[in-house]
């Protein structure tokens, strides 16, 4: 990985981090209940969707405070669904990045408040942005995250029978990448005039209006580009964690891309899922899609 | 009563079934899992806070399609917090209306599920009308509605000690008043063009640019009115169950007003929060209030 590349992700992190400790002060809540929100934010992840949301508003316009609370949205709408997924009515997880999980640590009626608060915060945050900036229709993306992604996918895979690869993939699409998806294209459209339109296309139910004057063939296909990426990339992280678990002779919670495939042929699936993910970024945006091209990279296994 | 707020009544309650059906037809979930949410949704209570939202609404113009569509983000609101109380790490309680509660019926994992969907549904639903009618400040009381509201009072009335009188007000005006409270100032800026400016004005934070150009003194003396009525009526809500549960020698969950108070005293006080939603109502708002009065006739308990 090259220097630019981990300075700009510390950077982005820096600035992720601060928005999200700010977003918990800013709430009334009691300082006990602010603590189990913090434990849940931090230390956090790979800050991967915010990341992906200010690298697609990157593209265009630098992003600005608006668009940083939007992408601490993201990221509580994420924080929320692992609280909820490490459940003992769910998949039990008695620990998440290492230590305990909320729930084990704080109990169980404070963790499932700890997730709800937290989508509220969420949204609250995205209610915000996007009346600042006049782009209303990305949030719709998250609403539906549910339904076409976190909640339905994880739905299917508690209760869905007879798996096979394609049920897999079909789970992974909903429950992991939609979100990621769904980062990428809000901040590729907050950067740009016409994104509400364009993300419009996405929404075929009779509420939504499709205005899409003043966008080119050239737009909306680039607008495909980047949904390509998000979809390919997301389903192929998932991937890499069960290969990487497997790898490492960790017991994977749950199904397993090698339940179906060998060793070999699960990397090179992988490998596909992160090709056709690069292959996106090769279109025409105008604008600098490097930091892109090396994420992708680092989630190459040989 | 009289048939004439009975028959308004029947008609909002039918309108606003039907449409929470479509909310959850809409959506692409499995079958059984929208069998949940309808279970969760139907046949459902007094339907008090869509009800409140329409006829704020009404007072100045008939709801549309629209507004009965965040009407029902209203309901599915409420109906989220309800799953997710009663499950057995929180109040634990076996029935709900007189059915089993959505985790004795279908387990736990699904019940959380249906909780975190019906969040989902209700944003969505919100943000689809708001677009629709370009008010998008409404939704921002809601947003709010876990930390100054349902999440923050029911944490305080899971783990708050030494109880008074005025710690069992704030639990019922955060955990109950905030989402009627809510609905009244929604559904009444919904109803005029000024909406957005005026609901501006509770939200105190730095990213709520407060627009009050055109809005007269006497405009914003009326939407505090609304305030105060939904406020008041919200808390009497709550003070009327606690009271009909001891009268009907029912055991109350939790801590009950009549912990502190004897009956006399407890039905004065109910009926002063009555009162003060009554005179609320006397405001000169150019519009039909009578089925809001008769509403709250219905709470005095003599």
């Amino acid at each position: 990985m090259s220097e630019k590349f981990d300075l700009r992700l510390a950077e982005w992190k820096e600035q992720i981090d601060d928005c999200l400790n700010k977003c918990v002060d800013d709430t009334s809540y009691p300082d006990e209940f602010k603590e189990i929100l913090k434990y849940a934010l931090f230390p956090g992840g790979k800050r991967l969707r915010p990341v992906l949301f200010l690298e697609w508003h990157s593209m265009y316009t630098q992003p600005d405070k608006n668009a940083l609370w939007y992408a601490c949205g993201i990221e509580m709408m994420h924080s929320y669904s692992l609280i909820h997924d490490d459940m003992p009515c769910m998949d039990n997880d008695d620990f998440r990045r290492g230590k305990p999980s909320v729930h084990k640590k704080y109990g169980e009626a404070k963790a499932l408040l700890a997730g709800d608060a937290l989508l509220d915060m969420a949204y609250n945050a995205m209610i915000d942005s996007s009346l600042a900036v006049g782009d209303v229709k990305s949030m719709k993306h998250f609403s539906l995250s549910g339904d076409r992604g976190i909640i339905h996918g994880q739905y299917l895979d508690l209760y869905r029978k007879n798996k096979s690869i394609d049920d897999l993939i079909d789970i992974y699409e909903k429950k992991t990448a939609s979100l990621i998806k769904g980062s990428c294209l809000s901040g590729y459209a907050f950067s740009q005039k016409q994104g509400n339109g364009l993300l419009s296309m996405l929404f075929d139910d009779e509420m939504s209006v499709v205005d899409l004057s003043g966008v080119s063939p050239e737009e909306i296909e680039l607008f495909y580009a980047v949904e390509r990426f998000g979809k390919n990339f997301g389903i192929a992280f998932q991937l890499y964690d069960d290969i990487s678990e497997y790898i490492a002779g960790e017991k994977t919670d749950g199904t397993s891309v090698l339940d179906f495939l060998d060793l070999a042929a699960a990397k090179e699936l992988l490998n596909n899922y992160l090709n056709t993910a690069t292959t996106a970024l090769s279109a025409d945006f105008g604008g600098d899609t490097s930091f892109l091209k090396e994420l992708v990279e680092k989630f190459i296994i040989v």
